[in-house]
């Protein structure tokens, strides 16, 4: 999946942009996309303070609007691609959802999902570490100007 | 918390009129209310086949409410009454949302929070078993209609 258009990096970029747009909005950075069939289906970001609502996950946010856009109340065939690990809850979704596939940036060693062994449904295929120094750098700065 | 208007049993009992409403709407009857000091602040019953996403739970209907309701990105000294025991997305939602207390009537073995060890929030207060026989009948009977 490298050097093509449709690489896992092409749409972690994407990712990105949404993680970008939340920094714009003093959220934590953390951005989302959903793919289906090479085709962005729909965007996320982190949206915590703005809605008031610690649940607000830009995972959550972008399968919201892939079943909207779909129709449907399944995601077979689709891609999440997250600039972070996501947390139980955004993985608990992404099982009910039945994704094909997660595939994210950076690592979250205190809140990310793989701290529980067996969580995530096997059938879903899990690609990490792409873009992941981007991916922690837009998490790092945010800190540092907050502090 | 027996015999008196604001007991487990009386919110429970809430929680289960809102099961009612999912059945009525051909939704798997799972309802939930979200209780701050001893007033329902907000409501939410299963919502998946109407809203086309698998990720519509009755308890994240109640809670994404409750945040509204409060103007609050957490659900501090909250708690949240559902009929059926949360799944591990709902579960990492109240974990989110650091509510104080989970109250849930019949156990889900199959797909609830608790097979998964130390997933909840220690700081979560958590109590079982509430109506547990109108919870689990509710469900049976909609799964028997269903055949």
């Amino acid at each position: 999946m490298k050097n093509n258009t449709f690489s896992h990096e092409f749409f972690m970029k994407k990712a990105l942009e949404q993680a970008e747009i939340a920094y714009l909005n003093d959220e934590v950075p953390v951005g989302a996309v959903v793919v289906c069939k090479n085709q962005i289906i729909s965007k996320g970001y982190n949206f915590v303070e703005h809605l008031t609502d610690a649940t607000a996950h830009a995972e959550i946010q972008a399968m919201t609007s892939a079943f909207s856009f779909l129709g449907s109340k399944y995601l077979n065939n689709c891609t999440l691609y997250t600039t972070l690990e996501p947390c139980v809850m955004c993985a608990g979704a992404a099982n009910l959802a039945r994704i094909d596939q997660i595939v994210y940036g950076a690592d979250d060693n205190k809140k990310g999902f793989s701290k529980h062994l067996k969580l995530l449904n096997p059938n879903i295929k899990l690609v990490s570490g792409i873009l992941i120094e981007d991916c922690r750098k837009i998490l790092k700065d945010f800190f540092i100007e907050k502090r």
